[in-house]
């Protein structure tokens, strides 16, 4: 997590994490949200607040979904539905559902295939927002498989050379079991930043950094900072990974349309055959690595690929190298020890949700 | 393409295709492959060629295989191997065989058994390089699939915060067909630049641009030029996509990772668990779109998105948004009319090899 981010010691406010599950899970019933899904949508925010994954947690999630469900634009009791089906393969229709629930379960089906016939690949349409992609990823993980896990919607990516945001953010999500060395658990947006560390920038009255947006004319803004409250009113004209055509942003695009095929088109999503989506598109995959070959090798095989990487020489400046999953594995140790480092507005927000839900507030 | 690696117009050769992919397989041939592998080879060299992929055609790679073959280091007639198969998955040796022509028939197997249940997905170990994976991942579009191609090997990658190479380059390409547009086609490294584009500007006198690669301590280096003799000799301090922390080169890297896993760990391959490869690993994986959906409707919507944008409004200076895959079809339509610009020093090197393998050079 970079620094940036980070909720400043000197005003966070550390809540236990049971508190904070109870509460999130009484406030989706409150939305209408059956018991056993409230469960698993807190499990999901609780799972990024505890990894540190602080954009995709309760503090910056959960009040929009709120929103949603208030406005009807979220379905808090979706019929999930399989429209086709082959032996490795499931198309899902997701009824307006919120992603956080809805993945699960797409997951649960693919790792069932792939015990079946060594993989399974589950396409997702009229979804809500998937939370933190690596916890689904890492459901295909802790049953010794590969899993990957992305989602698409929206409009928020500046293709390479134009001057109007076409696809969103698109992240993708990928999972893979060591044995002793903490799971790779890798989960970025395709966008040189994600969507919703530009609104918590925001929050913490940071401006925009270099190669994260594009001017409103579509010139990418290597400066940074001057384009801070177009950006922070639209969301919508975030670079690529890779910024700069010069620097690779093709790549990030291209991976982007990537995302978009797999999490839209493959599940035939409204809306994503004219770039004009309306609910999101996810996309989901269970590779069992005992389809391949031996499961404790393939373990012990990654823990010296993942050793030897955390093992690099750092460059001057730094202390060490990581590897995607391992910076959140050392934060879950020391949150369940400490709790969640929540910002005083946050803990504000709980306790006006809770008067107006008539939910008892007991986060502090 | 980038128009920094464009043989200059001043000094192109054209040479007709049938002539150099004929050259191409008679120089296979010479090496000890047989000729079906030889015509295999030439065509996904060709491929490239034809494409504008000019990184990855005969020009840039022939040597390079040849001097491998000569070597020992390239097996002419590998028995390629099934070690482990279930219904949507394959484990393959390549018995120290070309990438180029390994990888088509692992192609083959993936999307037999994605007609038969859904998808295919086939790790391979033991292999030499791929030629362009765009090649392989376009025999699943042509078969109205996604498909999907990556390989692995080698130290060219510094991960974020390093001091020193840890992963190859590590290309993922992707492809989808459309009906009347041209097919997505994504093919890229996930360095901020390929491999043997650092070789091809070094041979057409250009020095490295800024966020190409890492200074010998592994600080990026922003602002090109200084390494350009450095990198030349190793190629081996290659920035992730992203190229600095601030710009997101932990995903180019947590990426460049993710591809290891599934062409290297996932096979079983000598070496990857230690970085230590010795040969290449690849995945290719085939989803059939008629598992997911109606295939029309898949290639309708897809138009309208490949369409969409492709007519993106520019920004200021740029003609257009393109999307990966329609320039290389534009380039091929070109080609195949005009024939493919080659430096007069790989005519020479043509002539040269026609020479010492008693081959008839009928080029130019």
């Amino acid at each position: 997590m970079l620094k940036h981010f980070k909720v400043p010691d000197d005003v966070a406010v550390l809540v236990e994490i049971s508190k904070l599950r109870n509460a999130t899970e009484q406030v989706f019933i409150k939305c209408g949200v059956p018991e056993a899904e409230a469960q698993l949508g807190a499990d999901v925010l609780m799972f990024a607040d505890e990894s540190g994954i602080d954009t995709h947690g309760v503090s910056n999630m959960l009040r929009s979904y709120v929103a949603q469900y208030n406005s009807d634009s979220l379905n808090p009791t979706p019929k999930i539905q399989i429209i086709k089906e082959t032996p490795s393969t499931a198309t899902i229709d997701g009824d307006g559902g919120l992603g956080l629930m809805i993945a699960p379960k797409a997951m649960d089906i693919a790792i069932q295939k792939a015990k079946d016939v060594g993989t399974g690949v589950v396409s997702v349409r009229n979804s809500g927002h998937l939370g933190a992609a690596g916890y689904h990823a890492m459901m295909a993980a802790d049953q010794d498989m590969i899993g990957w896990c992305m989602t698409a919607g929206g409009k928020a990516m500046v293709p390479t050379f134009g001057a109007e945001a076409q696809i969103g953010t698109n992240p993708i999500a990928f999972a893979a079991p060591g044995n002793n060395q903490p799971a790779f658990m890798f989960d970025a947006a395709m966008t040189s930043i994600a969507g919703n560390k530009i609104g918590l920038a925001n929050r913490m009255g940071k401006g925009m950094s270099p190669g994260w947006v594009a001017h409103e004319d579509g010139v990418p803004d290597m400066d940074g900072g001057a384009v801070a409250d177009f950006a922070a009113n639209s969301m919508r004209m975030q670079l690529p990974l890779g910024s700069t055509r010069e620097l690779g942003s093709h790549k990030g695009y291209g991976l982007g349309v990537m995302v978009d095929i797999l999490c839209g088109q493959l599940s035939f999503a409204p809306g994503f055959g004219s770039l004009e989506r309306t609910r999101r598109g996810h996309f989901v995959a269970a590779y069992s690595v005992d389809a391949f070959g031996d499961v404790e090798e393939f373990k012990e095989n990654m823990d010296g690929m993942l050793k030897g990487l955390a093992d690099t020489r750092p460059m001057p400046g730094e202390e060490r190298v990581l590897y995607a999953g391992l910076p959140e594995h050392e934060v879950r140790i020391e949150r369940r020890e400490t709790g969640i480092p929540l910002h005083p507005e946050v803990i504000d927000w709980f306790r006006d949700i809770c008067a107006e839900f008539e939910i008892p507030f007991d986060l502090v």
